[in-house]
């Protein structure tokens, strides 16, 4: 069962208007937990987005993409070391935890979490899907759901009863990912080769047409992800951590 | 089934000395290849560590911690922008990945596909453990597995056969971690109770003797993650990042 649900899962992008249960949510976040952490710190947390308003105000900052819209509930995770430094605080400890390292660290668990919880949510049923968009609007996402110091959203998940399949996923050929004892640079035309499967692929073609581009990678390059918006989130996403204490 | 995995699992440090094969490693990186990934751009490589002295060198680097040390392989996942940067060169595209956001996104994405093979390696009978100390020495980590421009080290998995159960994991409850709505931060008191599991534990309770410190805060903030040290770390790991493109 696990290798075919791994080999075979896929992102869902829309959602039935069903609600998710407290419980449920606070089962799947139970188990979630026992995902590995940075010297048991559990340096992340989660906050439910579930009422109307607040989702329709989240999913705007999420360019209003169908699985925000249309998921019950939204999950942001969070690098947290805010619960960890007061307890330090408490303890009277002489915690260091406000600088890039720490965000680093925080970071990491909050993501290995973050995907224990799909993982989790996918194998009961449900539908998911990370909004890669989380760090664009980080900021007005963390004055939202009221982030106070050492907390940053760094995933956030759409999540409910799948209403439509979502597409089957191709991906590069391994050959592309993995490397035997250390890192050899492909050759151009093994570049070529491995992104041959998204070249070809017929859902990819139609961006050309609507963009005018010559090719995928122009079309990701210049339009999905362009340099100068990729400058701007960078700047905005690192005055946040500054901001906030790291 | 699933359930009682996620609930029961349990990092490993002690490995039996036998090999991996090839053929399952790359069965166990071609499902994890099927986790999410932004935009289907995949940020991410690894890097199998087996052969004998590489991996001597490289548990070295991980302050020759027990897993590091006995796992007969050592995967380090690798936020990598180079592959597709050069995907987009080849194509004339104008690719703008230099820059602090492009290695947000491909640490997410490289976390993302960790934890996932974490998981499928697990559900195999396999033992895993994290390397937290992947940031420590993150640069001569690079060196010695040849990492090109724009790829990171980000996380390090030690997995192999367990010789010795895991331990059991305590967590918080998940009162601490889980937010509805907006975050709310506990109380002084709030944040005593939750952490009663580690203070009230034995495992932890030794540390105190072993270092002469009031609490198990101080054991943490100033013995085990010292502000010195973080900020040591932060400044070598941010240099890298600088150094690699990002």
């Amino acid at each position: 069962m696990s290798e075919n649900y791994f080999l075979s899962r896929k992102s869902c992008r829309n959602f039935k208007d069903e609600k998710i249960s407290e419980k449920e949510i606070e089962n799947i976040v139970t188990q979630a937990s026992k995902a590995p952490t940075c010297g048991n710190m559990q340096l992340y947390s989660v906050i439910v987005t579930e009422d109307k308003d607040k989702k329709k105000a989240l999913a705007n900052y999420h360019f209003n993409q169908p699985a925000a819209v249309t998921a019950p509930i939204i999950l942001t995770i969070c690098a947290d070391f805010n619960r960890f430094n007061r307890w330090c605080k408490i303890n009277e400890a002489d915690a260091g935890y406000d600088n890039f390292h720490s965000f680093i660290v925080s970071m990491t668990d909050a993501i290995i979490f973050a995907q224990q919880l799909m993982t989790i949510a996918e194998l009961q049923g449900y539908g998911t899907c990370y909004l890669g968009t989380v760090n664009y609007n980080a900021k007005e996402i963390s004055e939202l759901l009221k982030l106070p110091e050492l907390v940053i959203p760094v995933a956030s998940l759409a999540i409910g009863l799948p209403a439509i399949k979502g597409e089957e996923t191709h991906r590069l050929p391994i050959k592309g990912i993995l490397h035997k004892e250390f890192y050899v640079e492909l050759t151009d035309s093994e570049i070529k080769e491995i992104f041959k499967i998204h070249d070809e692929n017929p859902d990819n073609k139609k961006f050309l047409e609507e963009t005018g581009k010559d090719n995928l990678a122009q079309v990701f390059a210049e339009i999905r992800y362009p340099k100068d918006l990729n400058e701007k989130v960078s700047e905005s996403f690192y005055n946040l951590l500054k901001e906030k204490g790291f």
